[in-house]
């Protein structure tokens, strides 16, 4: 008998429908996005409400098992993977969008909804939700405040932090806190639900939220920019920002990104020329003529002033989806990069340039045979790097170290989106200095003395 | 001589120039705009870098002297105003403006800088800090942060809390932890800055900070309308969010705010006919001639659809400011009901329109001699109340009783953005509950568990 054998059956379980601890059945609550494997839980709850949550926590708080939180599972940083003998908590029976209310924009969710039914819910009755990742058809809400989920509408809407009004949580003692704010501006003492977005579960389980509507934008434009450098970026990043109405989007992708995901899409370059960067950006709006114009207007100005080299204005809705397919390529694309390293770092964008440069030409000496590419949210100074294949652990290590050091060189972070979990936690102090993560380590002590909620993850 | 006395001369001073102890040159840092009167300080400092405060704080850490920090002194919830004996620490020298990145839109700053000269030298520059409040003249970043002030383009822009990408702050152990983070994303785990955010300095001293900046819109375009009820401003905000680009300010006022503010100023009231409600519409973009088209077609359509009854569109800037002076006319109207009582509430927007027509009827039984105004940043579901005069304690007692009791009905908050300082702590528990208070106060037993910096603010 194994000591994974003796953990699970040392623990009482708490008489919930639906708790699972056979071996076949948690074996997908073993895993997550990120492909970080973990180790075996004792047991699998699946709540459906706030209380059971606080039941199972008060239950097993004498026990000190340790207590892995699990939403979609679609995490890249294995913050939701457990550990042997863990109690995992899975939210995806907190399934149920409670109260919609049409006049002021808001919405009342229970953890585990998944993002994407949450949007088409809300889109139906003429409201929108802009979250919007990769992972929308599985991620579930929880985990979206978990992380602080980011996206490709960060640069209109800011990220998760933001579209969060209220939170219910159950903290590490098993009470509930309550803390439903219905009202975008409330200054009454600290704000503590910031304790609880983007801390990866590790100050408390978020169980409930009150999350911000917009009205639902009528139709969504887009065009594909060839640009001559990155200099020419920032200076369309301006204008855009200034200038053109509703922007929503403002995605680069490097010359070398392009060609491998056109390739892997079996299409040709969209452009006759070569230029070296390249910048999709949408924009959100209205229907009215006025705004065609502008939009097109604005691109026109743009080739005029010499910012832009060269565009393609989608015409059509099936137009619009197949630039956008060329920046989703990625998801194809990874695989033949696989095993990859990826890298999802904040970049001052005035040295982005620069940056990226140094980084392409160290990879490219270190790693003559593999590829290389560089794409990002660059409106929110969030690039991406894939690098591979990269088969031994030390190439992969020694990629890690080239990215990280410049990413430390620059005051960057080094996750703009993803968060630590544990695939980052080695890497953490390039971005947060011995004072902040004795803060951070303080916190968790006075939240959770007893270091059950997620442990192990960020620090 | 008196206790004060014996408390001055019990200090001793850190060598700092520029430190002020004499009665004379002291009695101005003793009150802020709320009118509240302090006691005296035993010393005020006026440090110029982030180690001048860290030596005050560590010089006092010894002598448990609590310490009251001050910038432009013009809060209205009498957060800075010292008790006797206090260390009063003075932002007003930290006034460098220490760099400004024309290429990312980032500019950082000392916490004592005034917002109005920050948002002048960043629009000389072709650059914006939207942030504006009444205060603009005299406030400082610092006290901005503290009280993650609102303002005017909350709608457009979000309050303080958004603007701000990195801070640098001072402990209550004197230790300087910087955090001068210049990325939009970074998910590297609890995000520390905002424990120093809203927090009215009782988590840390804020001494520098990193702010966002926007392109500088070319033009602003105001409209004023005229509507038969509260039903419709709630359409029109749904349709101005999703259909006016630019949208950046939506205030909202009653007829007897508009009638009141008119009167003083000395003018006719602004439409023909009478209506319940008036909406002072922004939106901020480029000259772009179909942005005016959009601006006026909008109104066009709003009237079409019989959601709004009349409306004044500003054709020059003149009309656009004499519209705003009627908005702005509160800060006039207040001496005509001086004593009075002011509320800052966000109410959820669905039970505005009710909640107003209650309070009202509440407060006309109550005190049928006095005036009673409602108008806010409706957009952000703010609602500022003004009645008065008020002679009497009791008197003003009762008008905060009437509102606050609704306020709780309704699941608002007693602060959208004033803060609760001094003034509105007996009234915290409406808005938060005993856990919510419990977990602000370990968060302070954990920060500054000689509980100097701030003290008696809040909780």
């Amino acid at each position: 008998m194994n000591k994974l054998e003796n953990q699970s059956r040392s623990v009482a379980l708490v008489d919930l429908p639906g708790t699972l601890s056979d071996v076949a059945e948690i074996e997908k609550y073993c895993t997550d996005w990120s492909g970080l494997r973990g180790g075996r839980p004792a047991i699998v709850y699946r709540p459906r409400s706030s209380l059971d949550v606080a039941r199972i926590v008060q239950h097993h708080s004498g026990d000190l098992q340790r207590i892995t939180i699990q939403g979609g599972l679609t995490g890249l940083a294995g913050g939701a993977v457990p550990d042997d003998g863990d109690i995992v908590i899975s939210m995806e029976r907190l399934d149920q969008i409670e109260e919609f209310d049409a006049i002021g924009g808001t919405v009342t969710v229970q953890a585990g909804v998944v993002l994407s039914r949450l949007a088409e819910t809300v889109e139906a009755q003429d409201w929108y939700f802009p979250l919007d990742i990769g992972a929308r058809g599985s991620c579930q809400i929880g985990g979206n405040i978990a992380t602080n989920a980011g996206g490709n509408r960060v640069l209109r809407y800011g990220p998760m932090r933001d579209l969060v009004l209220g939170v219910e949580v159950v903290l590490a003692d098993g009470r509930v806190v309550s803390m439903m704010n219905r009202v975008l501006k409330n200054n009454t003492g600290p704000d503590l639900k910031h304790l609880f977005i983007g801390t990866e579960g590790t100050f408390g389980i978020v169980t409930r939220a009150v999350l911000r509507l917009f009205p639902k934008p009528e139709v969504r434009r887009s065009a594909l920019c060839a640009l001559s450098s990155f200099v020419q970026v920032t200076a369309l990043l301006k204008a855009a920002r200034g200038r053109l109405p509703g922007l929503s989007s403002f995605e680069v992708m490097w010359d070398d990104f392009l060609r491998a995901s056109t390739r892997e899409l079996g299409r040709s370059m969209p452009f006759a020329d070569d230029h070296n960067v390249y910048v999709l950006v949408e924009a959100e709006g209205s229907t009215a003529p006025q705004m065609q114009e502008l939009f097109e207007g604005f691109f026109g100005e743009m080739i005029e002033e010499s910012v832009v080299s060269d565009v393609i204005v989608a015409q059509s809705q099936a137009q619009s989806n197949a630039l956008w397919e060329i920046r989703d390529g990625i998801g194809e694309l990874l695989k033949s990069l696989s095993p990859f390293v990826s890298f999802d770092v904040g970049i001052p964008l005035r040295v982005t340039g620069e940056y990226v440069e140094r980084v392409r030409n160290l990879l490219e000496t270190a790693f003559p045979a593999a590829s290389h590419l560089f794409f990002g949210h660059l409106g929110d100074g969030n690039l991406h790097i894939v690098t591979g294949p990269h088969v031994s652990e030390a190439d992969q290590l020694r990629a890690d170290e080239i990215v990280y050091r410049l990413v430390e060189e620059v005051g960057g972070s080094i996750s703009a989106e993803h968060g630590i979990g544990r695939i980052k936690k080695p890497f953490l102090h390039i971005s947060r200095s011995g004072i902040e993560r004795e803060l951070m380590a303080k916190l968790k002590a006075t939240l959770d003395p007893a270091q059950v909620l997620n442990a192990g993850r960020i620090l």
